[in-house]
C-alpha cells in the first residue's frame, strides 16, 4: 500500500562540530519520503519556490516517490538554518525563512485522494485537517506535531487529534500537551484526546510505543558521532509508516517492528549530513541494523 | 553465593505528593539488602546510633541478611530528609544529619572477608577502597557512586575505579565523569578507567548495560504513581547483584537478566514509601513482573 505525506520540502543550512552544509535538501516531507520509499510508494504534497534544485530529488523519483503534488510557486523555497553543539539535544535556530511555505495551501492531485496510508507531518493543524478532509478516509492516519502548535494553536490541534489513529510525539511534548510530568499518565491523557496509538520519541533513550494497554520499548542505536540530527524525527516516521503500509497490517506485532524500522532509518540519517546517508542505503544494511536493534533487547 | 554490602543504614523523612513518612528505615545498605535477599544471603557493613529501631530490620534477618557487621556507636543514626514534587526527577534535600555516619570506619567481621560478591554502595571512595583492601579478593566487585564524589574526590574515585568490575551509575554522572555529552562515548571513556562493565541508570528511560562491546537496553516499568523514589537505585543494585550472586555467573546473558531483575525490584520499591513494598514481596510477584519487563521489548 502507498503512503501520502504532506509536509515541507526545504533547503537547510546546518552547522555541527563535524562540518557544515549550505542549502542542502531537507524538510519533513523529504526526509519522510527518503525513509518510507525503502518500503513502499510515496505521494508527496508540498510546495517549493522557483529556485528549487529538482535534480537533487531525482533519486527519490527512482524509488517510487511521486511528486505530482509538489507545487512550484513564484518565490524562494523554505529555508532553515541551525547549529548544533556536541550535545545534539541543544539546537540553535539561526534563521527561518518561510518564503513560499508561508502561504502553503496543500493541493491534492485527484489520484492521491485514495492513498490508504496518510502521514501528516509537522505543519499547522488547520492544514493537517484540510488535507484529512480532502482525502477519501484513509485506512490509517499518522501525525506529527511540535511544541509550537501545542502552545500556539491548541484548539486546532485538538480538533485534528480527534481524527487520527497514531500520534508521533516526543517525550517533552507529551508532558506539555497532557500537562503532567508522568510520561505514562501523559500518554493516557493524550489517548483520550483521540489517537489510540502513541509513538513517543525520546532521542538517545529510544522510543516508546503505547497501544492497547501495552508498552513497547525500542532502543536507540549507540551512534557515537551524530554528524547531523536534522530530519531524524521525520526519517523515523518514514520508516515507521512505510513499514506499516508495506505490510498493510498494524497489529501489535507489526507496530512494534515498525518502531524498530523507524529507529533503524533514523539511526542512519544522523550519521551523515542532510539526506546523504538515505540516498544510497541497501536493503541489506537496513536489515542488518534492524537485527542489531533486536539484539540490544534480547536476554535469552 | 553471598554478597557483602557496605553502605549506609539511615532514618529517612520523606514527603511526596502522595504522603509523608518520618524516620522511616532507609539507607543504601538497607535498600540493597532488602532487594538482594530475595536472591541470596547478604552480609551488611554499616553503622547506626543507639537510637536505631533494630526491630524494624527483623524481617531482613529472617531473609538471610547478616548484621554482624552493623556496628552501633554512641550518638544518633544518620538522618536524611527530602521532598519530591510530582516530577520525581526533582528532589529537594531538606536536611542531612550524618551523625554517627560522619566518622564511619567500616569494620569487617572475619567471617565476612571471603564473601565472593561485593557491593560498594555510594560512600566516600576512600572507604570503598578500604573495604576492598580488607577483603580476600572477591569474584566480582560492583560499585555505585554519585556526582558529589565525582566533583569532590575525583582522584580517590579514580583509584577505586581501577579495582572494580562493574560500575552502576546514572546517565548524567556518565557525562560528568567522562566529560562528554555523548553517553556511548562516555561509557567507553569510563571503561578505560577500569570497570569493564557499566550499568547506566536512566530513571523513567530504563537502564543500559554496556559490556564486551555490546549494549543491552532494559525498559522502565510504567509506574503511574511513584509514591516515593527514595532507595530505587540501591534497590536496583540489590536485585542486580543478588541475581548474579545467586547464579554465580556473570555471562552476557545473566548480566542482562540481572539488569531486568534489578529494574523489577526498583519498580516495586517506588510504589510505596520506604521499604514498605520490599518487606513482603512474593517470588511469584517478582517473576510475574520480570516477565512483564521481558514482554515490553518483544516484537515477535
Amino acid at each position: 500500500m502507498s503512503v501520502l505525506v504532506v509536509g515541507s520540502v526545504a533547503l537547510d543550512t546546518v552547522e555541527t562540530p563535524f562540518g557544515k552544509v549550505t542549502d542542502a535538501i531537507g524538510g519533513s516531507a523529504t526526509f519522510f519520503s527518503a525513509a518510507a520509499s525503502y518500503f513502499t510508494g510515496v505521494n508527496v504534497v508540498a510546495v517549493v519556490g522557483r529556485d528549487f534544485p529538482h535534480d537533487q530529488i531525482e533519486f527519490l523519483k527512482q524509488r517510487n516517490v511521486n511528486f505530482d503534488g509538489l507545487v512550484t510557486r513564484p518565490g524562494k523555497t523554505f529555508r532553515w538554518g541551525g547549529k548544533y553543539d556536541f550535545d545534539v539535544n541543544q539546537r540553535e535556530t539561526l534563521f527561518t525563512h518561510l518564503n513560499v511555505f508561508e502561504n502553503f495551501d496543500p493541493v491534492l492531485p485527484e489520484h492521491y485522494k485514495s492513498t490508504p496510508y496518510l502521514f501528516l507531518a509537522n505543519i499547522h493543524p488547520d492544514l493537517q485537517m484540510k488535507v484529512l478532509q480532502k482525502m477519501n478516509r484513509p485506512k490509517l492516519v499518522v501525525m506529527d506535531t511540535m511544541n509550537f502548535w501545542i502552545e500556539g494553536t491548541p484548539d486546532s490541534l485538538k480538533q485534528v487529534l480527534k481524527q487520527i489513529d497514531i500520534l508521533i510525539i516526543n517525550d517533552s511534548e507529551v508532558r506539555q500537551l497532557a500537562e503532567t510530568p508522568n510520561l505514562f499518565v501523559g500518554a493516557e491523557v493524550i489517548q483520550r484526546m483521540g489517537p489510540k496509538i502513541l509513538v513517543i520519541k525520546k532521542g538517545e533513550h529510544g522510543a516508546l510505543l503505547v497501544e492497547n494497554g501495552s508498552y513497547f520499548w525500542a532502543p536507540a542505536f549507540p551512534v557515537q558521532e551524530v554528524q547531523d540530527p536534522t530530519g531524524a524525527g521525520d526519517t523515523f516516521a518514514g520508516g515507521f509508516v512505510g513499514y506499516l503500509a508495506k505490510m498493510d497490517d498494524y497489529s501489535t506485532k507489526n507496530l512494534r517492528k515498525a518502531v524498530i524500522y523507524g529507529s533503524t532509518l533514523a539511526s542512519f540519517c544522523v550519521e551523515k549530513f542532510s539526506l546523504e546517508k538515505l540516498v544510497s542505503l541497501s536493503q541489506h544494511e537496513i536489515e542488518k541494523r534492524y537485527q542489531q536493534f533486536i539484539n540490544m533487547t534480547k536476554c535469552d
